[in-house]
């Protein structure tokens, strides 16, 4: 059995533990995330710790990324659960605000990235990369890591943290790590809990019918038609409905007609009312 | 004759100089500036020199904060007189960056404050804000000064920045200092370059006016009226036009009804074509 985590929630007690640290000359990994563990979670301490000295893990699930008919009253919570996981993979510490240290009264700031937040998640939740790069930043600011890390799960959020951390010059590096998936290739997600037996059996089609699609655009067939095609094996595979599925610059997330640059292939699909999403390289 | 200023111009330099006098001990003060140095400036960085050990200026003409009918092309330019103004008021570092180090390509990231940006400059000037906010976080996350010292002639300007650093945790001091005046009561402005002969001498009538309205409004004058008498009073003296001359909460900048809180007179009028802004305590 490990010993238990030591825990912080307020930013003073934060910033008084990572500066002893950099006093010893340890480097500081962070890993923001919103509970609700799981072993993708875990793989991003494991990743941190080999990268640097030190790991913070943040815990706060931030209500100004959800909108209001979203679930940020049903997400998933349990902090002591999470606390155990952590220790056993290597985390230093956790760092768990309540929503009036991350929002004080008058709060009135909004970070807001354009271009690369604008398509797919940025049309179906308008408020989601505000709530998303607005927190980010406070995290990071508030600790000020050598670097901080977040999983290729959430794609097109890797790429507005990167570009808001580039642009507002926040001195921490942001690193990608691969997507931890189960046996039969679900991407993880917290969002997983809500799925029913049957709806488990369906969530698993979604990652096969998006390498099919990278098959078929790389044998040559057109990107909006294997799209198409992808969108229609979703929806026949059982799932309620697609929000997307888009094959894009991998950088810029902007429409591209051919695979002559590096691409990724995105999808956000729903079952029942739980939405998913996944994504690949091309 | 002092030394000439050292000056950088991109941020791993900036903070190759700060990091080599933190690693000695030292305190560092930041002072953003436009250029166009005058006695204000210069009071600033004698500010930031007495609390801090060694003092960066900036000097950058934001773009961002300039609507495109505003005086961004024409707006006053000397380095060479600022550096040499900067070594004789005790400045160790000139930080001079050009567009593109601030805004490379694909920069995507505003900050935006609201509540205290929304009335008077933010109704005038709706752009302005925005890019002061985006600048300034820009500016103190390159420098990651111990403190940034900023006049009180831009008063709401402040008043954004400290929301602003308080609620993104950038963990730097924000510091105001009192508005440096002319012998005759003109607030210091780099745009009163731009005033002839006449301009300047109805410009200085603008401060009596504002004093007036303050003891107009502590005798017990309704602030509406006194706001009311004011305004017809600058357009009196010979000011081509008023924007807004306010009695407002100290802190929020929202409208008030008597002086049981800290308030501010703030004004902005135009002389032809030059914008002039001034505010003090009531």
């Amino acid at each position: 059995m490990n010993a238990p985590l030591p825990v912080v929630r307020d930013v003073p007690s934060l910033r008084n533990e990572i500066a002893a640290w950099r006093k010893a000359g340890l480097r500081v990994g962070l890993v923001p995330t919103m509970g609700a563990l799981h072993e993708g979670h875990l793989s991003l301490v494991r990743t941190a710790k080999e990268k640097a000295d030190r790991v913070v893990t943040t815990l706060f699930v931030n209500p100004r990324q959800f909108a209001p008919h979203e679930d940020f009253e049903r997400y998933p919570r349990d902090e002591a659960g999470d606390s155990a996981m952590l220790a056993s993979a290597g985390c230093d510490l956790l760092y768990a605000p309540d929503r009036a240290v991350m929002y004080p009264e008058g709060f009135a700031t909004n970070v807001i990235v354009t271009d690369v937040s604008t398509p797919l998640e940025g049309e179906f939740r308008p408020h989601f990369f505000g709530g998303v790069a607005t927190v980010v930043s406070k995290l990071l600011l508030q600790s000020l890591p050598d670097a901080a890390f977040f999983g290729e799960k959430d794609y097109q959020q890797l790429q507005v943290i990167k570009r808001m951390t580039r642009d507002l010059d926040i001195p921490v590096a942001i690193e990608g790590c691969a997507t931890v998936r189960e046996s039969d290739g679900l991407a993880m997600s917290s969002r997983n809990a809500y799925l029913n037996a049957d709806e488990r059996k369906i969530a698993a089609r979604l990652n096969l019918i998006m390498h099919d699609a990278i098959k078929a655009a790389r044998a040559g067939a057109a990107i909006a038609s294997a799209e198409a095609q992808a969108s229609r094996h979703i929806t026949a595979a059982g799932f309620t409905s697609v929000d997307y599925i888009a094959i894009r610059d991998a950088e810029t997330l902007a429409p591209i007609t051919d695979l002559s640059r590096p691409a990724r292939i995105l999808a956000a699909a729903w079952l029942g009312k739980t939405r998913l999403i996944d994504n690949m390289a091309v």
